[in-house]
């Protein structure tokens, strides 16, 4: 029996997350610590500056799960050290609504509550669907998380990396496949639109449109569109090696600090 | 001449973005797009929900900057997008009050917007002070910040990497030196202080100890600590390539999906 914390951005009435708890619940026991409004593109924001405050919450009379007033990595930081009775064995995030793939995984808050899981120590998994309307189907996709999640704690997954999973807005027998993908390098071509509030006063509004910018069929990007399930090990070592021994020739002149204060 | 937009996560009181902006001034044109309020931890946030605005600020009559009531990401991609009638040589964030290395990289507002720079395919730096007091003296920052900004367009970084600079808080002279350093293992060890509000009714506020986990004199914490400016080059490639191959074999039997359903 697995112990499992569900959590996601899009906040805790969201059809997705429900899609995935419900899943989850024949592997054990299932905790959902959500978000109590949407969240998204938050980015791993952490609220350090004001309280949190968890409460219960209902549906229909029926207890849910917790809602937080706060970002998904404090939903899983604050279930993780505070309010869960257990540690979680996996911390799975979503199902979110939209597609969470190359320069998308910085602004993603599905993938920072995952990547929060993996900070404190436990195998995590973000999952996203490709599809973006509000009666989204997430049937087949809940049916991919259940069997990844069952399969994540034996994976051996160094510590420090996550899975960040895209899975396809088709049926079950529609998905192609599953690929093992690299983040891709598609991006936002983006731009914000000029409005007039009713007073007159001016307002911004960021607009724009995704480009797939990789023909690579192992980018996630390629791999989703091309109808197969997207699988990226995502892992937030952020040095740029092949840079520091240029830096270290460039920056030789630095060294002693006597040569910067003459740039005075 | 070079063209230089300033920015923060402290907001645009801040002492350190001011210090920074005055401090690039002698190289070229300098304009301060900023936080309206402090924005810390906010991790690469970006506002989509909501409206942005631009508001000149000022200060004893005096015109600094823009004021936006949004993240340090918002800001650079609204000035460069939208605000700015030029097209930035380079994108200097900081100074922020307090380091950012290791693991805080990843909640960084301060990194965000250098990030956010990056993405848009501009030269961009991060600049933080080991010092958390209100009257920290930038002094020292500021010169050696100067000295990197004007070098950073000839570094000829790769598209994607950015420079991530901890400036310890000594005096100038005091200064070691400069260590091109990786981001390093130092975590933070953090609980919840359960409260009680006015009313009875229970909060919870982030509380931690950082725990300095590297002995590691090229790790980012390690060189500041010892009275070095640490210059990290971080970059977003995400994928963990070492891990690809492994989960390739792993989730072999998940392909064909048709084998997927029999979890059902």
């Amino acid at each position: 029996m697995m112990r499992i914390l569900v959590t996601n951005d899009d906040g805790i009435e969201a059809a997705g997350l429900h899609a995935l708890a419900e899943a989850l619940r024949p592997l054990g026991e299932v905790v959902i610590v959500a978000p109590d409004r949407q969240q998204s593109a938050v980015g791993h924001a952490l609220t350090v500056s004001e309280p949190l405050r968890i409460v219960p919450f209902r549906s229909n009379g029926q207890f849910v799960g917790y809602a937080v007033n706060g970002t998904p990595a404090d939903c899983v930081k604050l279930a993780v050290t505070t309010l869960l009775p257990w540690r979680p064995d996996v911390v799975a995030s979503g199902i979110n609504h939209g597609r969470n793939t190359a320069v998308n995984i910085l602004y993603s808050g599905t993938v920072s509550a995952a990547t929060e899981g993996t900070l404190l120590g436990i195998p995590s998994v973000a999952f996203s669907l490709d599809a973006y309307e509000a009666e989204a189907d997430f049937r087949a996709a809940a049916v991919i998380a259940r069997a990844i999640v069952e399969r994540l704690p034996f994976l051996r997954l160094p510590t420090g990396t996550l899975l960040n999973v895209n899975i396809p807005a088709l049926p079950l027998e529609q998905i192609c496949g599953v690929r093992i993908t690299h983040q891709g390098r598609s991006l936002w071509r983006d731009w914000y639109e000029r409005r007039r509030d009713p007073w007159g006063r001016e307002y911004f509004w960021l607009a724009g449109e995704y480009v797939l910018a990789d023909g690579d069929p192992e980018a996630d990007d390629v791999a989703l569109t091309q109808g197969y399930v997207s699988i990226t090990p995502i892992r937030y070592a952020l040095t740029d090696t092949a840079s520091v021994e240029q830096l270290r020739q460039q920056f030789g002149e630095l060294l002693p600090i006597s040569d910067v204060s003459h740039a005075k």
